[in-house]
């Protein structure tokens, strides 16, 4: 693979290419598959491909008048998100070769949109703890996170321009600076989740990866049934109004590794160095308890979602799964209560340690990944702002201690549809125009 | 049947009934699946249904501590609405036998809360124009009015407690009103639509039908994944402060039926004489755009959602279906984007002309049901709320013409979610008990 082949392009310069006719559907298309052919036995990023159907298409599309701003743009999919036309067996054996009836709402504005689905991406069990086989891309020995592993690998490693994973903890965020890419937890109900297998409804978004974020607004708009607009993100932070940014280092500071720590610091003082108005948010007083109040919805939630599984699959079901589930028995309506009623609270309360505008700045996770597959990794530094609902980015900006990636996360706690989600992704686009970071 | 059969319990009497040991879940199955054997002739509420199966799982809840506060309620639901042990077909012979791989996520809740899935029930293709066999319990002369036309009928006819429905334009409450029930339309993500299949997913929410208005807030508890507040909702309302409504005619008036007319101006001064504060709203300059804005974003959308069928099965459409999606098609993505933008503007503008609390008040629907099973009925005073997604509630509140059902229609047009919910129930209570209605 070298700079030029297309499989390096990102989603919206493929867009470009295609558009201006350099470069054609079929000979992106067979980048793909051959980057794919040549990692697949490392990376193992796909449950279910088939290149000869993705090839068909292709050149049908190439024949075709533009169908829509994705026009023959290969799309992954978690395999939780369902497909009429492949499997989707949910991360789980009792669902092996199982074909859903639909496509997921998401998938049927991507292929309005025009994208041809290349593939199903690896999920961890029904989206929860227990790992497939994907390896991190930059090493694999280490995780590349979950539960969105496929997706994360395959973009991180070339094999598909932009994918689609689903975020209830830290799902999106965590593999996105695991596998050192950009990724998207939109706000609760930015993007429909009807046909994705649910873990926790009150919490589950459908978020995605890419390698620029010059992507972010392109793919938001199609997820969100919208089109895309041609307004330049950038144009929405007032130049003589730098952004704002509140770094928070939360009440997991103490769990993170020291080179992550520092790293967020230096971010935060090159940012300071290049304009932003950087300030340090200090923790609320019981902030700490939207970390129990997270466990006890998406446990007592995941309890009811998996249900029927727990009464007549239980052996099919991984130990892990099980202990999320007998766990999430065990909440009392009381405590499920006080449990959404701090997330709520929460949801306006921090806001009012914000100013207007202002961006949380705080880790996309406790560190580089870990060695060895059979976790996933930590996602107490994803998890609050899940609860909370708030759109959430991870940026790769540098590398660890063992020469893997680390990333940031930028948190909008404006809770203003449309409006906050612009914001973040405009003082994203600064950040990393300001820091030169090669995501643009 | 007599006024003492178990059938003619509301949901919230049958609650009261298991759980003091008045009755056990046996009898009021029997007493149900007498009443539908002796109805379904001639109704045609169900799609599907299995006495033995329902029986069984009677017998076993009666045997068990109680699970919840729906334990053993049996419930219906809309067969487009996914169920993992039963068939659902979507209304259309493309999913003849279909069987989902899972339950949609309000089913899971009903089960967790310990309702009995009783049947499913019939629904226009995929929940469109094109109807089913089901008659108006009143007069099976008439149509019960769709895309629920199952689920209100089997409530009013008192074969089921409550069931299920969906709303996108006009779904929920035009059969209420047809049947002579309650139907509640919820603000827009109020519940998760996980597992529905969509028709337009941008306005699409599962709402319900019942015969009390004290049920609302034990089944809109469950439905949200809370537990119901011991709170009376009547507490709700200041005695002080006597509610406020705003006589709404709309764009639409002169297109309703005289009898309705003449029902909802008396139902308003009926109100004003019981002390509530009552006040006639003109209709805004250009409120009337929301007809074309709702047209085009439910149609483009629809478009989107039945690609599938349009490009493999357009024979096994209905003429109705494929006019939809045909219409559907032609509009541009400049007609969309102005579409959404004419919606979110109203969204809020429409407050702007409201006092704080005050509660819309307009029609359910242009009249009575109308003769014949062919069309379904008009849509036209639904579809602007269900495209402002405010939540909606149709009461009945006397007879037309040839002694049909009529219902009026409350809107809550505050946008913050739980708190329009609570007061909308809260003022229905009011209303009802003011005005001696029949549905406390």
């Amino acid at each position: 693979m070298t700079a030029t082949d297309p499989s390096t392009l990102p989603l919206h310069a493929a867009i470009t290419q295609m558009n201006s006719g350099d470069m054609s559907a079929s000979v992106l298309m067979e980048a793909l598959l051959s980057r794919i052919g040549a990692r697949d036995e490392t990376v193992h990023a796909w449950k279910y491909i088939n290149p000869d159907g993705a090839r068909a298409q292709a050149r049908a599309m190439d024949k075709m008048p533009r169908t829509g701003i994705l026009h023959a743009i290969p799309v992954a999919l978690k395999d939780i998100i369902e497909t009429v036309d492949m499997p989707t067996e949910y991360g789980s054996p009792i669902y092996a070769g199982h074909r859903p009836a639909k496509d997921a709402v998401v998938v049927g504005r991507l292929r309005a949109a025009g994208a041809i689905i290349l593939g199903k991406t690896v999920s961890t069990e029904f989206a929860a703890l227990e790992p497939g086989p994907t390896t991190n891309p930059h090493n694999s020995d280490h995780t590349p996170g979950g539960s969105s592993s496929g997706s994360a690998a395959a973009v991180a490693d070339f094999q598909v321009p932009v994918a689609l994973g689903t975020q209830t903890a830290g799902s999106v965020l965590r593999p996105a600076s695991f596998c050192g890419i950009v990724g998207y937890k939109p706000a609760f109900d930015q993007f429909p989740t009807g046909g994705i297998y649910p873990f926790a409804a009150s919490l589950d978004t459908c978020g995605f990866f890419a390698r620029s974020l010059r992507d972010l607004p392109i793919l938001a708009a199609v997820l969100s049934g919208g089109t895309p607009s041609n307004q330049d993100p950038l144009a929405i932070v007032d130049p003589s109004m730098p952004p704002r940014f509140a770094l928070f280092r939360s009440q997991h500071w103490a769990e993170a590794d020291s080179d992550a720590k520092a790293c967020l610091e230096k971010f935060a003082s090159d940012l300071a160095s290049a304009g932003g108005r950087v300030r340090e948010q200090e923790l609320p007083i019981d902030f700490s308890d939207l970390d129990l109040a997270h466990r006890t919805v998406m446990l007592t939630e995941a309890a009811v979602t998996h249900a029927s599984h727990w009464h007549d699959n239980q052996n099919q079901l991984s130990e892990k799964l099980r202990s999320q589930i007998e766990a999430g028995l065990q909440f009392t309506e009381a405590e499920l209560n006080a449990a959404r009623e701090t997330a709520r609270k929460w949801r306006s309360a921090f806001q009012t340690f914000l100013e207007p505008g202002e961006i949380v700045l705080t880790l996309s996770s406790t560190g580089e990944a870990p060695i060895g597959l059979e976790s996933t990794g930590n996602p107490i530094f994803n998890h609050l702002w899940t609860l909370l609902h708030y759109p959430a980015l991870s940026l790769p900006v540098g590398t660890g201690k063992t020469g893997l990636p680390l990333g940031i996360q930028l948190v909008n706690a404006d809770t203003t549809p449309d409006r906050s989600q612009a914001h973040l992704f405009a003082v994203a686009r600064w950040t990393a125009t300001a820091l030169d970071l090669p995501i643009l």
